[in-house]
């Protein structure tokens, strides 16, 4: 029941010794989504020994190069892999007519199905949904149509404990609206509260990505309450008029968006090549949303299974 | 007055956990050659710090994607970077036309020039030459058309012994004669070998670059006596069948290949990555041609400057 982003790579435009270009692995419950594909992706998925066959499903923020200039190798590596499953890839409707030349120079023909599904930049669409999670995509605000991506497992009923419903030999007609949270009254008038019939419920889990963009409350509210919130921080504050002229993000206004939005824990990333050492990000957020980290290429981010106190 | 190749990626078509995808530098005498750019490279260049701006040809051997999907980002970043002096690209001519989508949509003008120069896949060609240097290109045979590459420096005239010239008070209309190889005869008749005249002759310097083709005669006399040549060996000797069938090359016929041509040392690369360890190559390759090394990310091969002893 693992839900965890891997970070592949963590730098803004251009690579360093040290970073790669942005992309992301969430593991959802033993779906890989992959989450932008900067170049270099193929190779750090081999490095941390992703299953490429795993990897269905790719969403790309925007069409800057240092977001999806890894597409071409990962899909070709994929098919001379052998590899038949599907992939989908949610992204700016124009992707399909610049990858197309790479594609069709191929020769080869793929032996999966490439499905290009365009995104919409302006509200929040659910672009994916399936028995257990779905994905939101939302606007965000960069130089050019730029989408941030929701991820959250949908709400699951909570376990009846068997030994209490048969102890008080409930019918099965009615174990439904007690996991739906119904208490059970029996032929007595006796009420049994539902917490003593059910192990406590979990709570669903949520993964909010967002790079490159201004600040917007539109997304503080978007995101509001998820689990974890990775949000760009290419500037610090000193900075601030350059995050603004190039539609970026400092590290304190990033802080104040997960605040805002009352996130449980924050991820900066994207940072500017112009600065040598990423510390003085976490110091300025720190000082706003204490719980903040960094986004180090082959970081791991898990999201534990939490209980919800059954109310009765 | 460094020659040097450093292999940036070393794997075959598909990258692996510690080799990139082909990618060399040529240090050649202060020019920059790099020699195929598979995804992956600019990170390589900025890993093994390769300044972008002295980089400003680029040989790409085929359009098999793991030799140049590297090119959108390294041409990107070269231009976010600032950099304004012209790049050169060597490769097929259908080049320009699989970049050309991405580089438009990068929607800034590019601030250098991008020279795309189509490659001759019948018969060797000089595709460069300067005061110093000279490169050919010349066929290989693989699936699709693809070229090998060779740099040589141009012969020098030996230096003069300024002390050996005033002493026998030799003639300024003497000393061209006499550097390209004349003995000096002075007034009385007297013979002055011109060994004592001059410091010995460098050897010029060369280094041929093979991937991807199957072994070709042609090819080991157009590189014979070369100091350094780079041949690709995808496979071994037991798999020789699948190399043919693919147009690929065993670590044994490279071998071959180099005794042929009397190169000086021979390095093998583009391993396929059905197999776990390359070592096999190397013990294939040496029992017919010792001096043999292999490609590992990162290695750098030197050709020392050599004297040649002065015929008088």
């Amino acid at each position: 029941m693992t839900f965890e982003v891997t970070i592949l790579g963590s730098s803004s435009a251009i690579p360093t010794a040290e970073r790669y270009l942005t992309a992301q692995v969430l593991r959802a419950l033993e779906r890989y989504f992959l989450i932008d594909c900067g170049e270099g992706t193929q190779i750090r998925l081999r490095q941390m020994k992703f299953s490429f066959e795993r990897i269905r499903n790719i969403f790309i923020s925007h069409l800057h190069g240092d977001h999806f200039y890894g597409l071409p190798g990962f899909i070709s590596t994929r098919n001379m892999m052998g590899i038949k499953s599907d992939l989908h890839i949610w992204s700016h409707s124009d992707l399909k007519q610049l990858l197309d030349p790479l594609l069709d120079h191929l020769k080869e023909d793929l032996g999966f199905r490439l499905v290009f599904h365009p995104l919409n930049f302006k509200k929040p669409d659910q672009i994916y949904s399936d028995e257990k999670l779905e994905v939101w995509s939302f606007p965000l605000s960069h130089r050019i149509s730029c989408c941030g991506f929701l991820f959250r497992e949908k709400p699951v009923l909570p376990n009846l404990i068997r030994e209490q419903i048969n102890y008080y030999q409930i019918p099965v007609s009615q174990l439904r609206a007690i996991k739906e949270g119904a208490d059970y009254v029996n032929e007595n008038g006796r009420v049994i509260p539902y917490s003593q019939l059910v192990y406590p419920p979990v709570k669903p889990r949520s993964y909010a990505f967002c790079t490159d963009t201004i600040p917007l409350d539109s997304v503080a509210e978007f995101v509001r309450d998820v689990d974890l919130l990775y949000h760009e921080a290419t500037f610090l504050a000193k900075d601030e008029a350059v995050a603004s002229q190039t539609f970026h993000t400092t590290a304190p206004q990033a802080a104040r968006l997960a605040l805002q939005a009352n996130v449980d824990k924050l991820i900066l990333g994207h940072f500017s090549t112009r600065y040598r050492r990423p510390d003085p990000f976490l110091e300025e957020a720190q000082e706003i949303f204490p719980n903040t980290a960094l986004a180090i290429d082959g970081a791991r981010f898990s999201i534990p299974l939490q209980k919800i106190a059954c109310q009765s």
